[in-house]
């Protein structure tokens, strides 16, 4: 077998532990929490349905790629919690050292232009990295609507943490964005979101 | 919220359920069966890392997609195994009608390539709709053969069924089909799966 592909298998089982990384939002038809695989395909399919509410024209092939790696740091250093301010202080050291080993597994010109992808999410500049980080902000304010507040209700989240949370999706769509407040008042007029 | 993003949420709702169907395949890290949400990222992931494999130029971005609804229709037809043959005797009229039903919950031109991209991903007649499955049909034997046999043990699979399963690798890669026939004879010399 030539090393290329080799070394591109290697990767391929390495990175099957991302089924195994559990994130804080549980799945919508079932009572468990959401791996970030699981997590990972919902939002490459929110892009490909989604994408015409972008503000601006993206690359949608760039969005989709940029979705599909985004968590895979999370394989060593592991789901830091959105509402965790501890967790963050440290959240992007321990995830470029696993983004280095992780692509690193891959052929040269392949290792990079993945690194690459992920650092461009990362600092959410371009136009595709902003759609694409707005739509994992709103997939888990969908599930937590969907599922009476839960984790919400469980860390005690108030409405002004989810307001400032989300706000960012303004950046990548109107539309988005103005969806995501009304789902943040439905939550709050329904007492499953507590008001700050 | 127009009707167009109220139809899409709907959608996106709707399809969290690939989560809750399983496969018959273990995830590699961990004892759990995969199911075909996390299964549909990984062979996006596939086609991202193997691209460079497929004997013929193929549009990525098309194979991605067909990757990621590729298993959609699952949701109301349930996953066939695949060495079940007569549970294949009626998979097409399950999966297409299912196919309608949720691509239908879209607006009309996003339903329709949506079902198009189904439909030639069923066919395999296209470079894009054979590297795809080339892809479908190599995860399941890379995961079986890091599981020491798993589903071939458990259902008692032949090599010659598991060559027959997998011949179609070689439409959209020799390389990927000589990798695949290697895991094979390796299988069987490590005594995981039986030489018929």
């Amino acid at each position: 077998m030539n090393k290329s592909l080799q070394d591109q298998i290697q990767f391929l089982v390495e990175i099957d532990k991302l089924k195994t990384i559990e994130r804080r939002t549980r799945i919508i038809h079932g009572e468990r929490r959401e791996n970030d695989a699981e997590h990972s395909w919902h939002l490459a399919m929110m892009a490909l349905v989604l994408q015409s509410h972008a503000n601006k024209d993206v690359d949608i092939l760039k969005v989709i790629k940029m979705l599909l790696v985004h968590d895979l740091v999370e394989i060593d250093a592991g789901d830091t919690f959105a509402y965790d301010t501890v967790g963050y202080t440290d959240k992007y050291d321990r995830e470029i050292k696993a983004a280095h080993r992780l692509f690193g597994m891959l052929p040269e010109a392949q290792a990079e232009e993945l690194l690459n992808l992920w650092l461009e999410f990362e600092a959410k500049e371009t136009d595709e990295a902003q759609f694409a980080s707005s739509l994992d902000r709103l997939q888990p304010l969908i599930h937590n609507y969907q599922n009476e507040g839960d984790t919400w209700q469980k860390y005690n989240i108030t409405s002004e943490q989810v307001l400032n949370r989300n706000r960012e999706i303004a950046n990548a769509s109107d539309t988005l964005w103005t969806y995501a407040q009304q789902l943040i008042q439905h939550s709050v007029d329904q007492g499953i979101l507590t008001k700050s």
